[in-house]
């Protein structure tokens, strides 16, 4: 959305105003009322825990793939087949997010009457930001398992060509003093992070792919040019997303990466997706848990910092800080993209080529 | 077990030699015939496989473990608790490997029955490969799921004390052409792959860790030395670490890694293992599923290679060939370490303080 070279402004907007005009240009788009309410709530949550990529920012590109037939606005999510804890639901191309929060919710109910549900969605689209769900389990009082396979855009170990999604994968551990949340893409950075750092002109932290030449580089802008994104962990983050590809369209008898790949669509359009609850107190007391689960992080967060003054902490704990900072303060947003979503609310701006593809 | 400094020398041993060898070690340390089996046929299969440092590397620290009362070869598995398709066992401290084998096969039971099966086992020990279930799993017709948590090894993210486990994560997806099978620890390598390379006066192929000075490091000793192996994927491995053992305990109602720090007692001592299995054909036919998971792997495969000559291969598929190689050749062992085990077979060998604790 923002140029090459162009470095992004940012501002702050109130959280509610956020939502009510990403609801509006969701309907503008053609979603009822209560889709729109339901995925601007996602997006605007996304982008108050401070991850825009997948909130105020994936909205233009949400409304060019529904301009596009690649997302049904209309679509009804079917209870394909069931058995005991287990469902299987066909997306129907819908809308992304409200399958995934429909069958969140449904893993829960399973849950509350087997200790644990599994749901295997199919056909379905991109689901914004993974951690989404398994927070939304977490806040059910209920742990949170779910993954999702995607298209290839990231090379298997071994290979300088993309052959695997980054397909991520979401753990989240309910706790009273705020859940701890694992939100992790098999690709050491996403390209989104990538175009961060080079409009910045910084340098990745760490390696973060390979250059034409098959060098390992800090450099984003050799990275995007090469389409090398390295896996996390080398071929650890490969073979983990190969079986998350695998296992998500095994237990939802649906579609591979390899098969999105030949449908050659948007990003995750037809994709699988798990949702796992597990009752938390299935086997030990609510008390055990909780003081088990807060002595864990308790230790996990004391332990000696490597550099002082930055503390360690457990994946999650941050973004709630994120979250507090942008319900008091306004939600961090690009200005440009917030202008492009305001036009679109406003019926005035049409959106049908953002992706280039 | 081997010298510092010492280079290792290698032999092909045969398989059912090693096996029976590695059986007698076990009923000389007390375990009964039909356990020795058991974990005769696992530790074999491990180096058969290529996994030496959790095959007849371990055979001498597991009776140690036992000799210390450590592992009580007596002790039995005890159902706890039950709901549908979830079961909860408490292994009393009992031999890692007969507990996590005969967890893996009530999984498989429950699917059989549920769709799903997931039993959740704690005060468990050492199960030496977690690969070995997740396999098991998968040679039923499953799809298996498994972990563990540890106590700490590895510093968290930002830390530079060990203060989580390296928690193994393994899931094997069944086919019929061999099944493709995740085991993964989430440190980058594992300290006995350190002394690997130490020992041979190679650098790691990748930075494994951080040195005494907080630079990332691709020196084994100088990682040694620090303690700070590095997660697979930095905060990545770092936080999903966290979850396994938080969300293993949780399930199990057992103990985390900090529960076990405070225990210190031997490696995995107390642990929290969980087993998962999943009928693949739930939803969809035998034929479909198994047709679009050799699609999957078939086109991973076939990613254009980065260096020409090393083809690109999906997690499980060398080990095959590793064991088949194995099985004709001969399993590849340490004469060192293989002289141990039978000495400790003939019962001219006590072993008691293998690993300095």
């Amino acid at each position: 959305m923002t140029e090459k070279g162009k470095v992004k402004v940012h501002m702050r907007i109130e959280y509610d105003v956020l939502k009510e005009t990403i609801k509006k240009a969701m309907e503008t788009a053609g979603l009822s009322e209560e889709n729109a309410e339901i995925c601007a709530t996602v997006h605007a949550q996304s982008s108050a825990d401070g991850i825009e990529s997948h909130g105020l920012n994936r909205v233009p590109r949400f409304v060019e793939y529904v301009n596009k037939g690649w997302v049904n606005p209309g679509a009804e999510l079917e209870l394909v087949s069931a058995k005991g804890a287990v469902e299987n639901y066909d997306g129907h191309l819908g809308i992304g997010i409200v399958n995934a929060v429909h069958c969140s919710d449904r893993a829960v109910e399973l849950a509350k009457i087997h200790g644990v549900g599994i749901v295997a969605l199919k056909n379905t689209t991109h689901w914004m930001r993974g951690g989404t769900y398994a927070w939304r389990i977490a806040e059910a009082g209920y742990m949170g398992i779910n993954w999702t396979n995607t298209e290839s855009c990231m090379p298997m170990w071994g290979s300088d060509e993309p052959g695997v999604g980054n397909n991520p994968f979401c753990v989240a551990i309910p706790r009273e003093d705020g859940p701890i949340v694992l939100d992790m893409a098999m690709s050491q950075y996403a390209y989104g992070k990538l175009g961060v750092y080079r409009l910045a002109g910084k340098e990745l932290p760490y390696p973060g792919g390979f250059d034409k030449d098959g060098d390992l580089t800090s450099d984003p802008g050799a990275i995007e040019k090469s389409r090398r994104i390295l896996p996390a962990g080398y071929w650890k983050g490969s073979s983990m997303a190969v079986v998350l590809d695998m296992s998500a369209a095994l237990m939802a008898n649906g579609k591979s990466g390899f098969n999105m790949d030949k449908e050659n669509r948007g990003s995750c359009t037809g994709c699988c997706q798990i949702f796992i609850a597990y009752d938390p107190y299935l086997f030990g007391s609510k008390e055990d848990i909780q003081s088990m689960l807060n002595e864990r992080v308790f230790a996990a967060d004391h332990s000696h910092p490597a550099e002082q003054g930055t503390p360690v902490t457990c994946p999650g704990e941050r973004t709630v800080q994120t979250r507090k900072k942008s319900m008091k303060e306004g939600v961090r947003v690009d200005e440009q993209i917030w202008s492009q979503v305001q036009e679109i609310a406003d019926g005035n701006l049409n959106v049908t080529d953002i992706s280039g593809k």
